[in-house]
C-alpha cells in the first residue's frame, strides 16, 4: 500500500513556508549553552537564549541526514533497517504506571519493567524500549541505568535508550557500546536510538538539546519529535501545528547535523488535540490521524525516515474506545508510510499506563495489519481453478483438498479474536477481549526465551551500571 | 483520500480471466425459469438449469449499467447520489436478534424494528434499511410489508427494501411507489434499492433471481452481492474468492440488464473467512479487509458503483474485539472507495444481532472517518501566523484568542469518547465505552423527530400493507 498523500503540494509549501519563517523571524529558545555556541559558530543569529535560523542553513543541514540506516542489536542478526517505509514497531514508553487485569494498576518498578521487556521481546517486536514503564522504585537520578540494562540483558534486539538529559543519554551510549562491540563499532552501525522532544512551541531546553547532542555525537540516531497538543502547546488547527512540527523537527535535526554531519535522524510526529472538557490530550482522535498522515508526507519531503503514529488512545481501560482509537491510529500509521513506530503496543490512558493486556491486543492488531500490508497473492494455487471448476455450482469447500491443504497457512487465525457462536461464547463465560488479552500476554511471557548474554559482557555492564549509579 | 489499489493490473486480469472462464465453461445454476428463458433468448447456452455465459455478452451487458445514479427519499430533499466514491452509509440489516445493555438480547419485533429505524434516522444515516432487525413477532410471509412500512412511516429517507423473494420485492416496490409519486416517478428516479445475494458458489436461485428481476424491471437499483465465506462457499484463498465474486456479481448484473438495459446496479462485496475452530464466519479479519479493498478496484474496473465493507465484526459483545474489527473494516471501506455501505452501523455477532449501542458507537466511528476524509485546511486563519509569532517560544495556547475563537468548530469532540484523567473517570464510575454508547443511543432516540406523512399517503400505504398481508 502506497502512503496516502493528504496534503497538496501547495499546502505543503504553505506549511513549510511558515515553518521556515518561524525559524528565521521568531526563532527558537535554546537554553543549552554549547548548542547555542555551536549554532553561532555556524552562522546562526544568537540573541540571548534566542536562536534565529537561516532557512538555507536548516535545509542544507537536514539534507545531510541519511534516508535509511541500519540499527544493530546486541545480537547482530537482530539488526533492522530503518527507512523506505520499514514499519519497525517498538512498545510503549515513558509510562509511570503499569496495569494488568490480575494485579491492577500500580506504579512501575524495575521488576515490572523487566517483565514488560520480556513480554515485548516474546511478542516479536523488532525494536525494544528502555523505560516502557518507569522503574519508580529506584532513585530518579540513576534508574535509567537499570532500565537500559534490563533491556540489554533480557533482549538482544536494538532499542530506544532512556535519555531525558545529556548525562543519561551518555550513560545509555556507554552501556550500548559495552554490549555491542565498542564505541567505534556503534558509531559505524548504531545500536540505540534516542527520542528528543523539544518543549513545544519552539524551545530546545538544556536536557533535551543536551541529550540530542550526545546521541548525535556518538552517531546514534535521534528521533526528533515535537510534542504538540492542539489547544495547549500548539494552536487548535492542524496547519498551525504542522508548521510548528516542521520548524521544531528541522531545527533539532539541523542541530544534530551541526555536531556530526550525516548523523541519522528521524522526523518524528506526535500530535494530539486537547479534550477541552477535561484538558486532557486525546491521541486517537481525528486530529492525530490527520497529523500522522501529514507528518509522513512532510518526512518524505525532506528525505528523512519517519517516526509517526503508534497504538495511541485516550481510553482508561481496554474497552471499545481503546480499541477504536488504537485501530484508527494504527491505520494512520500504516498509511503514513511510517518507518519507525514508537508506542506501537501497550499504550493506555494517554500513555500514562503500560498495559500488559493492551500490549497483547496491539501486537495482534499489528499482526493483522502486517497481513493486510502483505497484499493478495494471485498465483495458480491461489486461483484454485481445478477446485472451483471440479466442485461446480452450489459446492461447499469445507472439506475440499484445497481447503485442507491451505487453510492453516492462508486463513488468519487469531489467538485473541474468535468468531464463536453466541451460545458457545456464553457457555465459556462470555469473556470479553480483555480476558482474552490477559490469557494471551501470560502465554507470551511463558514462551519468552532468555537470549543469554556473555558473562564478561554482563559483568562489565553490571560494573558500569553500579559505578555510574554511585556517581550520579 | 484516493482509493487504495491493492491489486496490480496483472492480478486484476488473472482474476477477471478466471471469472469469465468460470461463467463460460462451468456456468451458473439458475433455478428461476423466466431468468433462464430470458438469458436463452439473448443467446446464452442453457442446459437444464445450467447457464453458460458468453464473456462478450456479460461485459457488454455490464457496460449498460450507469456509473452513478440518484436515489430519492419519500422527502425529495433527502435524495442521495450514489457513485464516484459517495460513501453513503446505511444501518445493519437482516439480524434475527437485537440487543441493548438495559433490555438484553432478544428476538426482533416490529416494535424494535421501528425503534431502530428511528435511531438510524436520528443518527443521521443518509440511507435506511428495512429489516434492520427481523420483526419475528409477525408471520414470515407478510412481515416484510410492516417492516417496509415502518421505514416509510418513521423516516423520509431512501432505503434498502426488504426482499428475499420476487413476491416480497414486488410488494416493496408497490409501497415505495405509493409513497414516492407512483411507478413512473420511481422508475425515473429510484426510491429503493434491493440486495440480491447469489447462492455462492455460482447459483442464482428462484428467490434471489426473482427479486433481482423484479427490482431491475421497476428500475430500482440492485446491489448484487455474492456472499463468500472462504472455506465454505469459496476456497480459502482471496484470489479464488475474488474470481467467484466477479463471476457472480457480473452475471447478476448482466441478468438485470437483460430485463431492463440501463438499470442501476451496484457491484457488491461480502467476503469473510471461516474461523476453522468454530466454523463461524469472521468478518473483520484481514481477509475481509483485503477483499473489501480489492472489491473496490474491481468495481471501478467495470465502471460500477461499489457496495463494500461496513462496520462488520465477529465479536459477541461491544468489547475491544468488536471495536478493533469494526474499525479495521471501516478503514477498509473508506480506502476501497466504497459508494454505498450496508451494515455501516449496528452490526454485532457476525450480523446476527442489531445492537443499539453498536449503532451509536459505529455512527461515531463514521463521524471520525468523515472528519479524516475531510482532510486538512491550510488557510491563513488555520496557519495562525499572528498567534504563533506573537506568543513566541514557550507559549501556551490554552487561552489565546485563536483557540477561543475556533476550538468548538475545529477540535473534534466526541460525545462517546473522552480523554479523562483516570481519577475523574473512576470517580464517575469507571464506565466503559459500552455504557457511554448506551447513553448515546438513548440521547439520539430522544432527539428523533417524526418527519410526518401525508394522511392520504399513509392511508393508502396501510390499506396496501393490510390487503397484501391478507393475500400472502
Amino acid at each position: 500500500m502506497r502512503p496516502v498523500e493528504i496534503l497538496t503540494e501547495e499546502q505543503l509549501e504553505a506549511i513549510e513556508g511558515q515553518a521556515l519563517r518561524l525559524l528565521e523571524e521568531v526563532g527558537t529558545r535554546v537554553t543549552h549553552t554549547r548548542a547555542r555556541e555551536l549554532l553561532a559558530s555556524q552562522g546562526q543569529v544568537v540573541d540571548g537564549e534566542l536562536v534565529r535560523w537561516d532557512r538555507g542553513f536548516v535545509l542544507e543541514q537536514v539534507a545531510k541526514a541519511p534516508a535509511t540506516f541500519a540499527l544493530r542489536g546486541r545480537n547482530p542478526r537482530r539488526t533492522i533497517e530503518l527507512g523506505d517505509g520499514s514499519f519497525v514497531c517498538a512498545p510503549t514508553g515513558g509510562a509511570p504506571f503499569c496495569s494488568d487485569l490480575g494485579r491492577g494498576r500500580r506504579g512501575g518498578t524495575l521488576e515490572t519493567h523487566t517483565e514488560l521487556v520480556k513480554l515485548a521481546h516474546a511478542a516479536g517486536l523488532p525494536c525494544l524500549q528502555s523505560g516502557t514503564v518507569e522503574a519508580g522504585d529506584l532513585p530518579e537520578r540513576s534508574r535509567h541505568l537499570e532500565m537500559d540494562y534490563s533491556v540489554l540483558r533480557f533482549s538482544d534486539r536494538p532499542y530506544v535508550a532512556y535519555g531525558t538529559s545529556e548525562r543519561k543519554a551518555r550513560d545509555g551510549i556507554e552501556l550500548a557500546a559495552i554490549a555491542c562491540g565498542g564505541r567505534e563499532e556503534i558509531a559505524s552501525t548504531p545500536a540505540i536510538m534516542g527520542v528528543a522532544n523539544p518543549n513545544s512551541p519552539l524551545v530546545w531546553d538544556e536536557a533535551m538539546a543536551g541529550a540530542l547532542l550526545a546521541w548525535a555525537e556518538a552517531g546514534q540516531p535521534v528521533i526528533v519529535t515535537p510534542f504538540l497538543l492542539a489547544g495547549l502547546t500548539a494552536p487548535v488547527s492542524l496547519a498551525a501545528g504542522l508548521s510548528l512540527q516542521v520548524a521544531e523537527a528541522l531545527s533539532g535535526i539541523a542541530l544534530a547535523q551541526a555536531v556530526r554531519p550525516g548523523a541519522p535522524c528521524l522526523f518524528g510526529s506526535f500530535f494530539a488535540s486537547v479534550d477541552m472538557r477535561s484538558g486532557g490530550p486525546a491521541p486517537g482522535a481525528p486530529e492525530s490521524v490527520l497529523a500522522t498522515l501529514a507528518g509522513g508526507q512532510l518526512a518524505r519531503r525532506y528525505g528523512l525516515p519517519y517516526r509517526g503514529g503508534g497504538g495511541l488512545c485516550a481510553a482508561n481501560s481496554l474497552d471499545a474506545q481503546a480499541a477504536a482509537e488504537t485501530t484508527m491510529m494504527l491505520w494512520a500509521t500504516v498509511l503514513s508510510g511510517s518507518d519507525f513506530v514508537l508506542h506501537a503496543a501497550g499504550w493506555l490512558e494517554g500513555g500514562l499506563t503500560a498495559s500488559y493486556e493492551k500490549l497483547a491486543l496491539d501486537a495482534e492488531l499489528l499482526r493483522m495489519l502486517e497481513r493486510v500490508r502483505g497484499g493478495i497473492a494471485v498465483g495458480p494455487e491461489e486461483l484454485a481453478w481445478e477446485t472451483i471448476s471440479a466442485e461446480g455450482p452450489g459446492a461447499s469447500f469445507l472439506a475440499s483438498d484445497h481447503t485442507l491443504a491451505h487453510f492453516r497457512e492462508w486463513l488468519f487465525e487469531s489467538p485473541l479474536f474468535r468468531a464463536e457462536a453466541r451460545e458457545t461464547w456464553e457457555r465459556r463465560g462470555a469473556a470479553g477481549a480483555d480476558s482474552a488479552a490477559a490469557a494471551r500476554w501470560r502465554e507470551l511471557l511463558e514462551r519468552y526465551e532468555d537470549p543469554g548474554i556473555e558473562p564478561a559482557v554482563d559483568e562489565e555492564l553490571r560494573e558500569t551500571v553500579e559505578r555510574r549509579a554511585r556517581e550520579c
